[in-house]
């Protein structure tokens, strides 16, 4: 019988800073028919990204701040049940902007890609097959520019980004320099994602004096998702030439007013490096041809991944608080 | 006759921050017979330059700083009196790092380069054909990367560097928008340098809207010479793509302990803008090109240029300080 109705999780209230729980609400409302052109779709994972916090933001930004009311934006991955839509057919299982609900109407204009991968887990399509997959891979090698034998340092390194850059990098011939908080997270980077050396941010009494000693020839390439004090920890210890790629900013939890932070000009200066910005969206060329060598990868068994899969819809609302909160170890899913 | 004393400005005391007149002292030396395969050269002009503060410090650095008693390290330009050297020969005029003293005895290793432009004046030797306008023209084409039509703002716009930015930029088919101190230096941005607009920080109750008000379609290049409340005002308004070129820190006093900032993180990755030092040393490849565009831009009259032109040695200890406090109009130099 097909489903009569649809929960969906809105924006209610607009946060400042970090968007929790309270900022969300879950609703039933009634699936309409189905539109001429469209196709309908049930969601299998939900992806819970950072980023999100952005999307959801006032603030000036790279996309149009979710309006209140409306269905929390978000990449998910599903099945097509029903079709009026040339291009798709029930059966087809399909990666976009579906958004955080049980079904998704859609025209095409938010599909990401079909899934090739059919010997993979549809999970791993919001991961390491996905954005963040492909955020590590074009990000280290398109910004990054590592070459052999150079040291990659990344920060939120067990997190699902940084854990394939970190695998990456290494696979790229190059020593990694994982950062990252706990003990567990510490493990998991050593034992699973192969850093040469993991260092714990919360153990360590002078971070900077331990990227030191773990980057004897200086930092080339500096993988950063948090823009806060670990980074003020890497900087002082680029080699001449480095890269930095600034993928994200975890460890800030409000931008309004600017959070100051020591000046990083000087180190640019003398070290002649980079500092670069890197966003998933302005690299849509390279995404299918970074999913086919991830897959690869995976299939060899030389790069693994990490879930934290949260069982419901009813998981969604807090679940971004909970990234932001450090308590998942993998890439955080929600499975419906 | 032959010279018989050679004065000599010397390092007294290591400074921290910016080099005062009582870190240096002035010797008269007697000079050594010229050894064989050495060169003699009386200076002519002695340049000074904001990078003299880090040939100085003590601090990490991407020179090594000047000893103690050592003759201040310096570019100059001078005519060789006496040669006991293969390539060089009496009345040659010749640019190198030939230090803060009379003559120089040189083995030709820290020659820069030979005096082409006989139809320019010599001192051009020292700014817009020397360090500064190869640093400007290089350090705008490598990492600027400016395209017609783009907005180019710079700081110290009104500098030895910042001028020649500002008119290649404009001869390169950019807008330009050029901020500085008081109002002679907007003045000479506005009628001699060409900027579209000249903004005067000192006056500027909000420069941060200022430079938004300047720049309608964003800061596409920033030129920046300061690491301060300038670029402050200038980060938050880039470009989508926005190059900022990293040239110096002249707004900083002292990195020890490192000032701060607002953080750039976030400015960075929604603009997906780049930051990248620049340091002339690594760019000697391209400098000769540099020079020979330069001269032919002076020669059409579309690029023009001014000195500060300070008399005899005397004048060199408190020279440096003086750049600091805004004091000089042009490209500061000591004519001996």
């Amino acid at each position: 019988m097909a489903p009569q109705t649809n929960r969906q999780v809105r924006l209610r209230a607009r946060p400042e800073g970090i968007p929790q729980a309270a900022h969300f609400e879950i609703v039933a409302a009634p699936l309409p028919p189905l539109a001429e052109g469209h196709f309908r779709l049930r969601n299998a994972f939900l992806s819970v990204d950072p980023a999100m916090r952005g999307w959801v933001s006032a603030v000036a930004n790279y996309s149009t701040p979710v309006g209140i009311g409306e269905v929390m934006r978000s990449f998910a991955v599903g099945e097509v049940i029903e079709s009026r839509h040339n291009l798709y057919a029930p059966g087809d299982r399909l990666v976009g902007m579906f958004g955080w609900q049980d079904y998704a109407d859609s025209d095409g204009t938010n599909v990401t890609r079909r899934v090739r991968e059919t010997n993979l887990p549809l999970s791993a399509q919001l991961g390491v097959l996905g954005l963040n997959g492909v955020t590590a891979l074009l990000g280290l090698t398109r910004i990054g520019d590592p070459r052999p034998g150079e040291t990659v340092v990344v920060s939120t390194a067990a997190g699902s980004v940084g854990a394939t850059v970190g695998q990456v990098a290494r696979i790229l011939g190059c020593r990694t320099v994982g950062i990252t908080g706990g003990p567990a997270k510490v493990a998991l980077c050593r034992d699973e994602f192969g850093y040469d050396v993991a260092l714990d941010y919360r153990a360590e009494a002078d971070l900077s004096a331990a990227v030191a000693a773990a980057c004897p020839d200086g930092v080339h390439v500096y993988f950063d998702n948090t823009a806060g004090a670990v980074s003020d920890a890497v900087m002082p210890h680029l080699a001449v030439g480095a890269r930095v790629v600034i993928c994200g900013t975890a460890a800030i939890a409000s931008w309004n007013p600017p959070p100051l932070g020591p000046r990083v000009e000087r180190h640019l200066l003398v070290k002649r490096a980079r500092m670069q910005g890197f966003l998933y969206f302005d690299h849509l060329d390279g995404a299918e041809q970074a999913i086919e060598q991830l897959a690869g990868w995976m299939r060899e068994g030389r790069l693994v991944h990490r879930e934290d899969i949260l069982e419901g819809l009813e998981a969604a609302p807090d679940a971004i608080a909970g990234l932001y909160r450090g308590e998942n170890l993998g890439k955080r899913l929600i499975r419906l």
